[in-house]
């Protein structure tokens, strides 16, 4: 199975791309950053997140879009604009008719690292662990793309279900 | 110019197709909403408002999208589920390059009706008057999408720039 992992910001989108064998072996795909200048009309920095997540989603083909859920704590016009990067990047998975898994910030940490108040630094040594990469992917927002991918492979399904009509839902992982 | 408004909304969106001539006089095309079924996942429903509206664009080959801006007040859960939506409509005029130009309810009511605060039988009252209809548009969020139509053609651009590589910004209407 291959699962796409993304961090959504308006500024910076981290993504990450892992295989999961059916040993439960996981290896690293691809990761980086998808980053829109702040100078540009909302709508074609929304484009442009858009774009990128269908260029990776028909490259990797994978089986599932993993995203990280909202944060609580923000406030409602950052929630906005955080909410139409995510609306673009659903909307590139659903058009392909591909599984959506939705996982929170502390679900991750709790899935790669063991605890849900893990810093920056412990999700990428545990990334880097779990890969057996010879460094942590950079930037942050990389290794969070990753990260996310990576949680849906060690956790199991946590599905907003399927964008298909037939209503078939997400199965677990092998 | 024809002129596509739209009231976004995950549930509900309503639209207005508005047609300006050059003498000033307004006529309206279209109304109507985009409903989605509150029992989908929200990647589905994302995607038919996203369908929904290209339709439209497809169909009626506006100049401009007019989209009401958030209101105040939201709490951050609503304001993320709306800008998910929001971000797949304004996406939706992006990918064909299109002008997009946003207004407030208060901007709208202003311009329409004249006040402000207006209620929504005021609204309906002056969307049906100045388009010389028999009755006001039904229901009330299609009137909504008529409404923000109808404010940018009687109160010209307020556009979030052009989604356009070339960088031409939003002319004012004729």
């Amino acid at each position: 199975m291959i699962v796409l992992g993304i961090d959504p910001g308006t500024g910076v989108t981290g993504y990450g791309v892992v295989a999961l064998q059916a040993d439960g072996a996981v290896s690293l795909r691809e990761c980086g950053i998808i980053r829109t200048n702040p100078g540009d009309p909302l709508p074609r920095r929304i484009r442009e997140i858009f774009e990128g997540v269908g260029e990776l989603l028909d490259r990797h083909e994978p089986q599932v879009m993993a995203v990280e859920s909202v944060f609580q704590g923000k406030n409602a016009r950052s929630a906005l604009t955080l909410g139409q990067t995510r609306g673009a990047i659903l909307l590139a998975a659903a058009l392909r008719e591909l599984e959506i898994a939705e996982y929170t910030p502390a679900e991750v940490k709790i899935s790669v690292v063991g605890r849900g108040r893990a810093t920056k630094e412990q999700v990428g040594f545990m990334v880097r662990h779990h890969l057996r990469l010879a460094r942590a992917p950079r930037p942050d927002d990389a290794a969070d793309g990753v990260a996310i991918a990576l949680c849906h492979c060690l956790a199991g399904p946590r599905s907003f279900g399927p964008a298909r009509p037939d209503g078939r839902g997400l199965r677990a992982h092998p």
